[in-house]
């Protein structure tokens, strides 16, 4: 690595700018071949600066989880996508506020957070658009069928405040390997074809179909109903995707650069990353895997976290780290490790590092 | 539970004061009785009122793990344990400008780490107290034999800028039943009195021998070598230390409210408490038992989270939540929950809640 990462404090989080460009326009590529929008999921970067990055490359949009996030990139973006209900009457009000000359939709799949919506918005008098949630097989929230579909588009598009502008899903239950995908997006195309079949014949009208996870992004044809995808972490990548096969390790643009501390027992070091840093998260398709992947010493496991430590095996490792070397970890699930840093670190060839504030960090509500 | 939590924006902390205040007192109790001080770790609530609770509970100063947290509790108190060596020149730096005019000790395994501290204090003009980290089993950091920390105390010793102020043991391995804890911990005190033995055969002194953890706090007299003990997590407790038959559920002082914001699939309700609001930490003596407790339904169970959604199975319940209720969460592990909030609130009888910021969150260095 170049530049003055040697001087950065640890732990700290170093994101290299071109791997991030790469990635961006390499998903835009592939959209614009299969005739698709991009919303990117701003929840991986909580950055107004790389949400105009994906912009720039004509992402149509932005989706947020989080009212809050949403109004930090309103700074940056006019059509902004809540894939989350707003079912409280605070952050339907707020979200009411952002619907002011910007496009502002949600994700719903209750009549309650209908309610909720449709109130504010008229309090407000301005119109939250509004997508139905439609459960294609995470079973973590959306109506469970295409009739629940058809009666919540029925009483949305009857209230006044909301308008009905059509359906969203996330694919999250599908880590099959890119090849391998396609008969579990060819049910969801099934369901939303059903579902899509009886809005019509009601004279409902889906004019956003959303849908799109990072492991499923190039696999987004086979769902010819999607107009959009929202996928997030494909802009930095991990070892979720890597070892999902969905990217190369080259294509992890954020990493963790963390100094050793100890070698005091035998056979391992300890780097100042530990939960509070890399998240326990494991690595979905590879749980076994360890905390993270050290570039540095691709034979060494990270075996161990405590809330700042962290254990790393290098019993198969040519020779040990010393202690004060500086290790890079790429972290298995990049989203939470973002959101525990107020500011993170653009790597660039012979360029200095560049602070970078992570704008929607702590927007919890 | 009383007061505007009703009206709070979830999911948000909110931290019982009187139970805060208990758990501090009976600490100090048992500490007074058994003869043993108390160096509160503030890793868990990284807060300089709860900091300043604990001082004014005879705590005798604060055990921190990082240069940055160091930093922000100088403000309230001026003996301050790094449980953390200072590896790198700007960690070592900033400990010894904060070594101006206070007692400023840190633990360490290594002469790299020495010689870096040694360096720093004489640049300062100042003195930073160091202690040996010897592993009493739990196989993270410490030397590794009496013969090591033996060898370490006569480098101390022997350099200028620092000077030798005993032994620091963390015995985090030991997470049996209170009542069983009694052989696990005679072997600390067996090693740690093999280890003084040759220190006082030498003429070195340790006049600070600090130990100590939630789960063994109160069973610290079986080690009669320590003069302090530093756990953290007791003044919060969580699922951790209830789990493990450390306190009880009403000893739980902090608590996640969330709101249910989806009920759509059969036998679940989910909250907005996903992995970036109660960490992805598992249970320790209860890996089963899900992501946390939920208060107000005791037979439900937290069975995934992703990063802003929390799934809850409600099967076993009587009845079922409904969307816009709030929910009561005690989090598995208190520690990296609270380090995820910008802002907690305290709950008071018949008060409004009063927000408390967590000044030395996002310390990472």
């Amino acid at each position: 690595m170049m530049n003055n990462v040697q001087q950065l404090q640890t732990p700290a989080m170093v994101i290299d700018r071109a791997v991030v460009q790469r990635n961006i326009h390499h998903l835009a590529e592939y959209a614009k071949k299969v005739g698709l929008k991009i919303r990117p999921h701003t929840k991986t970067h909580k950055s107004r600066q790389v949400a105009a990055m994906q912009l720039e490359a004509d992402a149509i949009g932005l989706a947020v989880a989080k009212v809050g996030e949403a109004a930090i990139m309103s700074a940056v973006c006019d059509d902004l996508l809540l894939a989350y209900p707003p079912v409280d009457a605070a952050r339907a009000t707020q979200l009411a506020a952002l619907a002011d000359g910007r496009a502002v939709r949600s994700a719903i799949d209750s009549t309650q957070a209908l309610e909720v919506a449709a109130a504010a918005a008229r309090s407000a008098q301005t119109t939250i658009g509004l997508l139905v949630d439609l459960d294609v097989g995470l079973g973590r929230t959306g109506v469970q069928s295409p009739g629940e579909a058809l009666a919540l588009a029925r009483a949305i598009d009857s209230t006044v405040g909301v308008q009905l502008d059509g359906i969203l899903v996330y694919p999250g239950h599908v880590w099959d390997p890119a090849d391998q995908q396609r008969p579990a997006l060819t049910a969801v195309a099934a369901l939303l074809e059903e579902t899509l079949d009886l809005w019509r014949r009601d004279g409902l009208e889906a004019k956003i179909v959303s849908g799109g996870s990072t492991p499923t992004a190039y696999q987004s044809h086979w769902v010819p109903q999607y107009t959009e995808i929202r996928p997030g972490t494909y802009v930095y990548n991990d070892m979720n995707t890597v070892h999902g096969g969905y990217c190369e390790l080259k294509d992890c643009a954020a990493r963790i650069v963390c100094t050793v501390m100890s070698d005091a027992v035998p056979g391992q070091v300890v780097i100042d990353a530990g939960s509070k840093t890399l998240t326990s998260d494991r690595c979905i398709s590879a749980p076994e895997s360890g905390h993270g992947y050290v570039a540095e010493y691709p034979e060494a496991k990270i075996t161990h976290l405590s809330e700042e430590h962290g254990q790393v095996d290098v019993t198969a490792c040519d020779r040990k780290p010393a202690i004060g070397e500086r290790l890079t970890v790429v972290p298995n699930h990049i989203c939470p490790c973002v959101n525990l840093q107020d500011t993170v670190w653009w790597l660039r060839p012979d360029q200095p590092l560049e602070p970078m504030a992570i704008d929607a960090r702590g927007k919890i509500t």
